[in-house]
């Protein structure tokens, strides 16, 4: 991740509201972004910024200002554009995940990027807009496809840190699962119970078997869950006798 | 996408800052969605909640109060609960991309669910958590992994609207899946019977009981599964007596 942080910048253009500065800080911190360059903020330093930031703080007090898009961008080697709409001239368009793939791919050839964010009214001029290599799509609401300034950043930079080779770790059991016999032994003890309690009518038997087999193939209980249930089917048996 | 917007509840638990659940409902707005519910929040109805709404102010209008997450989700089929760390007792964990292609699954099955986001402080509780089938993970930086709760909406309504138009097919079931409230049911009759059974030690009975409440919500019994498990119950009472 160190590599993600120094060859990528987010760069924001005349962003208005300081507290969307400080959300966006945010928003790159959550996804392991450090770099950020403001174009020109309306208000900055600003306590707001700080404030939404959460303890992205840091992100905020190192942000670089500029005066100019040119410079935010001059040493980028890829720069890509967010635009809501598709504008009067059209350009290479490459949508938030096929960007997130293709920025870490620059980012592994050390390749220095810049993603660029417009004004909260009126986002980013034709001529900014083609300064850019590509300009990036977030899927979004033919009826309302306006997504504020510092979700976007959030999208894409969730795209980005989720396309990085990462092992993501869902692991969440904490006991084996039974293994095939030892789930037969318990679907088996579960129906001799249910035998010796009446449950079965002659006529549906058989589909109410099948079923019983279904729910605990799919259920796959873990060792503990399935030694709490023979425990359960003994003490039902034992009141049975 | 009409389906889309009817099946799915964001429920917020809670919520602290008003400001919040305009950005909320504008980040659903954005990807389509429409029902948003809220548990017991602090201040609202609010203008400011319509002032960071954008144009989502209907969302923010049609908002619907309650004052329980279990009545919040008391007809949804599917439960999913977002969370920045794992708990005390691990659950079954989906990233959100897997989420956002599970859910559209569910919508097409026309099977109503919800996704419930936890206080901006403190997130859900252990109890809270508990009442989801799943939990999702939104991939993020160890450094700082705690996104704000409208980023954390806008990412997981992302992944839903860009996953809509994938399909997998896992269309086995003839009997509808038991609701929260039946499945509550369900697991209070088994947890009561297995009390009378003896099985619970003093010292690990709070521990089992979080486990058979995983287990059930895990398994996701259908109404033919639940009616039989209730008779089984049933009659095994009946023997105690």
């Amino acid at each position: 991740m160190n590599d993600l942080k120094n060859q990528i910048d987010i760069v924001l253009v005349e962003t208005s509201h300081p507290g969307n500065i400080g959300s966006v800080a945010r928003a790159m911190k959550t996804m392991g972004l450090k770099n950020l360059i403001l174009v020109n903020p309306k208000d900055f330093p600003s306590k707001e910024a700080l404030k939404l930031s959460g303890n992205a703080q840091d992100v905020v007090g190192q942000a670089i200002i500029v005066s100019t898009l040119d410079e935010a961008i001059a040493k980028s080697l890829n720069v890509y554009a967010t635009s809501a709409r598709t504008r009067t001239i059209s350009w290479p368009i490459i949508t938030a995940e096929d960007a997130g793939i293709e920025i870490n791919e620059n980012v592994r050839q050390n390749s220095k990027t810049s993603i660029i964010f417009g004004r909260e009214d009126r986002g980013l001029t034709n001529d900014e807009l083609q300064k850019a290599n590509k300009h990036i799509l977030i899927p979004s609401s033919d009826e309302y496809p306006v997504l504020n300034i510092a979700m976007s950043v959030q999208v894409i930079a969730y795209e980005i840190y989720k396309n990085a080779d990462i092992e993501i770790d869902t692991e969440w059991q904490d006991y084996p699962e039974l293994n095939s016999r030892e789930l037969s032994m318990l679907i088996d003890h579960f129906i001799d119970t249910s035998y010796k309690l009446n449950l079965f009518d002659e006529e549906n038997a058989k589909k109410i078997l099948i079923r019983i087999k279904r729910m605990f193939t799919r259920l796959k209980p873990d060792k503990m869950e399935g030694n709490f249930f023979r425990g359960f089917l003994t003490r039902i048996n034992k009141k049975i006798k």
